[in-house]
């Protein structure tokens, strides 16, 4: 859970993916898989490994007494893995010696992240092909239907509806791909012991790596990245040039449904962006969703990026921001995906006012600049162009 | 409750204080004030002014619902103003149609983050002033005491430990008296109606207000700042500046406690400051939260100050941006002000260290060097400038 | 001089007082007053005083060749300090020896950057008076004018342009009054000597900076701050406080400015404000400019907070990552601050079409909201609040 | 040019590439392009194109004139364009009216940045590949030299400097080859005429663009970009985590160069690194630089993040932030890079201290944890993996 305002800025996945339970839950698995990988691998008996993971189930464990110490011990790991030992030594004395073997908080926290983020992206490309498509169809449905094109917040010329939804689709389809290949960096496991070499796992720290990257279904990094952020960071940027396109895409709705300009509007529906005092009001608040969203993720990424200069083998205070601002930034980016693919199917077209308002502003201009800049058949241009662009994304997979 | 970090990063008191059931009952506490004045006023009947009141008992709700509700309705304040008509109902029929009266959702949230905030800023100046108490006690005792002087990480000159402490809590002096002034003007009640001009209150707006924030304990600013945020953003900017002196004061402790340093330590105890892997470790925990916190309340102080571009009346994402920020710059403020001022009265100094470390530089320089640049003396230099400025707070009652 | 896009997003004024030639002049300044103010008190001999003060005229360096070897030195005092001393040997051979005497590099810089900011902030002073007189005039002029206030930009109900206009000016006034008194706090001389002591001035360190600051016209803030920023950031913050209350007058200008909405306008002339393809365009190109600063002065405020934690006495990358800021944060703040200033004394206002909007609205609302949130006549409402609040501060002095 | 601190803190190269006389000069590159591309195509008559291309020489304009002209625009296009029509003008009367034909300011200046970035990347890729190598010599040499791996800034446990260059030097490979594949992505012509359409173009538009990017050496994007940054940005988050990964090395070198740690030191030459007062000083001057430019990079990624909401066909104000920021971020970037790549080869490395660090704790631990954690011969596990690593990237031509 997060502060009270996130509840209408977020969603209820991602506020509750970064909550106590389902955090420990998280560190409890990568406890669970080091054992069995040890286990495996005879560096620890394998009874013993059994009785780890038979511990390792959140329901064992006092949750609030563990982020309540953590306060106190400056780590969320130290009382956790203390507790393991103790729920461990109740099931096998010798047991709780073998527990956390060889590893650090560090990896314990970092590869929680990692399984924490990756159904949260899984849950984000979803929304992300939710929200492509209904801008697809849109594109092919107002392909050539003319709207004023507007350049420093004044009329410009005159293209298609269809050009303005490839211009926000586009986007998102190269930050889809771009994503996909930044999680596939970044989803890690994170294993490197007290200070990167394992020199505790006794020459087999690799092949405990690799059982559990399988395990958990990250990928094994060959090495430990406990000061080397950039994979981890990269994803973090992905994140802030999605979001940096959404909030476009929010700003030119917003705009357009203006009561003034009235070319789009959110639909309206009971319980949805009404007003406490105005009954007649309907506000656009998948767009002021996605504009929060936009507001508040580049200094988060910001944050990221200026904590990666982390000392020597483990940051002191850098480590803690980063694990600070993240669950922040998937909240804010999957809040603003989510309202604008729940959106945007709905939205509602006035393909009429659009064409009225180039008319009000023909009837204003000089004939042959009305001629020349706003002529309706200069959608037809802008429609060649949505076709062609269509065409080649279905040609790719991609429409 | 925020994300599962904050519960190292942070304090207890601050988390909860930015909790649903907290700011709803918060929020409550404006609507049975408005309720109080407008009854007073006249401008509702007084038994139905009494039984608004009685309603505003944040136990009558279902917060959890609530605060679900406000994700599709784009605001805390509309399913919350919809439950209290409906709790309303239920004592008096008639008077539901009186609740939030001539008031926007604006102005309850406003409010309540004023209410919120005052508290715990009242937690932070005793924080304060428990750690500038400690502060002066340390520069008063280590006046004349000889410390390497360093810049740009090099050894300079020699000065005195009492100076370096006297550097650390003048920026904190004036960060109270200047945090105290900014939520002077900061903490205000707001109350502007639709549109900011109160044209629903029959020309009692200004009474009402008046009213209302003598009621609640908050400034009445005369008129509503719904887009005027400079006085609350102002206040941010001063949690920025003390956050950043903390993060000063927090990067040269956890410098001189280096290893090889060895000038300063944080207090060791039983659960405090430990490894998960390294049973010899000290780590310099309080320092650790502090610097988290500088890494990361400079940029909320950005995103605040970034969506001060609130269109028109009421701005679409920037004040949402607002409200979702603020509450993690006071937790992270507190969480450092909170570290350093429970540490700081049992830091360790060893001075024979600190003579030490000026004697290994003197031996392996020239002596001209040595001598003019690294005389023990020098620290009685720095002892003269501690003296007066001890004398000088003393006179005005600072230290 | 700085980058060629500043040309258009700043002032000639204050792009040019961050050049090299201003800023070697500025740190000359200093070093005559430190040798002017130790030979007053017998520190160095008079006649040796009044030589490196001859010496310390811009003319004579090789402005170019100090700047680029700064580079190579990691300061530009280094360089500056060797061809002084080697300027101030020709005219006397004995006096090189004194020059700078018991100062550092950072005093002679962050003395030039007081130096620097001191006129240019006397030259914002003066724009924001320009700015404030104007919208007062607007206020006045316009305070019973209706106009549709917004929301979540939708119409939400009728206001009065005036009262828009008390909206702008009022955040400018207390930034104004903020400003001068951030400024009389920081803008103080700096003289710490190497490590802050003064050690060096045998014992007349306090007279040397006494005498200084009175030479100088800067502040003497008893003793060094060498690696307390809090004045001097507090500062940065005011100037973020007023970019961000620019920027949200730009946002409505801009909207308001709209073809749709055409409520308001710039003034158009010739060479301002055209496109290079469109001859019909007319741009709001104040507002750009404002809007430009209020986007990128944010972050720039976020590197000065986030710059505070200087090690010890003297930062590596932290105090020098706040030079190369500085600059950027004073040349957006005076363009955005010029460029309304200029602007709005002309600033077209069309009424007509202001009721126009409101009519156009009236006529698709149910005639129960229409005449409840769209009365033309709620605009006597807000001109009250105009016209208490323009007689507030005429009382203060203020308007 | 840049303000005076940037001559110290970015390169010369760099900030010259920015300055008012080369980005004429790219974006008459621009003009010359597309007139030779539509002579080409015979959208305009063959010597006209010629005339035009002729015109565009640098040395033909009154560039300090132009650059004054373009505040009161808005922009520097406008009166650059006026005065290449008038200087094609003398050349070829009817050529004036063909200049700049169906293009728009924003093809020239985003092409022109384009431009201005691609021989500013290629700089900085020979600079990384020497920092690159310069790092694998010393992880070789040093594979297995003990040092202790310090972690919350206290020792950890022992590990080999060898590894400690591998962690510093594998984020900066995959640095360059992410920056390559981002530049290749992002170093569009930018073509889209008014408003995206290249409407005035006949139909031609799709090959004018290929024949340009061709004569331009850029990618063809096929379409424009105006207002979908989000390929220009994202090479910026790779800039931000380029310098990220610097300034994690700087702030290890600097910690490591401590006077009590005495492990690492940067050259000592003359004219570089000395202090202004103390001439005992040798400073980490490399590192200083590279750790402002860590200070300084985030934010300008934030605002560039928070500038791709720009309104419409093109932005107010989004787009002029972007153009603001942009050149200060390749001016941090290179000035850190060039620092550490032109001092990293240089670096003195102190073995003996390194061992001594060491022995000096295991003087003062419990016989058991100093052979756990800190016997010499873990340097020996952290010698395998660098040696695999080495191997590994010898393999893929890395290293």
């Amino acid at each position: 859970m997060s502060s009270v305002f996130e509840s209408f800025l977020s969603t209820p996945e991602m506020t509750s993916a970064w909550g106590d339970r389902e955090f420990i839950a998280a560190m409890l698995r990568f406890e669970a898989a080091l054992a069995r990988a040890q286990g495996q691998l005879g560096l620890i008996p394998a009874d013993i490994a059994q009785s780890i993971v038979g511990a390792c189930e959140v329901d064992r464990f006092d949750v609030t007494q563990i982020v309540r110490d953590s306060g106190r011990a400056g780590s969320l790991a130290i009382p956790l893995i203390q507790a393991l030992k103790e729920t461990v030594a109740l099931l096998d004395a010798r047991a709780s010696t073998q527990v956390h073997l060889g590893s650090t908080s560090q990896d314990v926290i970092d590869t929680a992240m990692a399984l924490a983020s990756k159904p949260a992206l899984a849950l984000m490309d979803a929304d992300l092909a939710t929200l492509v498509k209904a801008l697809i169809d849109k594109a092919e449905r107002h392909a050539a239907d003319p709207v004023l094109a507007r350049t420093l917040m004044q009329p410009a010329s005159v293209t298609s509806l269809g050009l303005k939804c490839i211009h926000w689709v586009a986007p998102l389809l190269r930050s889809r791909a771009r994503l996909r290949r930044a999680a596939e960096e970044a989803l890690c496991l994170q294993l490197g012991g007290a200070v990167g070499h394992l020199a505790q796992m006794r020459g087999q720290g690799a092949q405990v790596a690799a059982l559990m990257a399988r395990d958990l279904g990250l990928r094994d990094p060959s090495g430990s990245w406990h000061t080397q952020r950039d994979r981890w960071i990269a994803l973090a940027c992905e994140l802030g040039l999605l979001v940096g396109s959404l909030g476009k895409m929010a700003k030119d709705l917003s705009l357009m449904s203006q009561f003034e300009v009235a070319e789009l509007a959110e639909p309206g529906e009971p319980g949805r962006g009404g007003s406490s005092a105005m009954p007649h009001k309907r506000n656009p608040v998948a767009c002021m969703i996605a504009l929060a969203a936009a507001a508040r993720t580049p200094a988060r990424v910001a944050v990221l990026l200026g904590s990666m200069a982390q000392e020597h083998e483990r940051g002191l205070g850098g480590w803690q921001a980063e694990l600070g601002e993240w669950p922040g930034l998937l909240m804010s980016a999957h809040g603003a995906l989510r309202a604008m693919a729940q959106m945007l199917p709905a939205l509602q077209v006035d393909t009429a006012r659009m064409r009225g308002n180039i008319e009000s502003l023909r009837a204003v201009l000089p004939k042959e600049a009305a001629q020349e800049w706003f002529a309706l058949d200069l959608a037809e241009q802008a429609a060649m162009q949505v076709r062609q662009q269509l065409q080649s994304w279905r040609m790719q997979g991609l429409a």
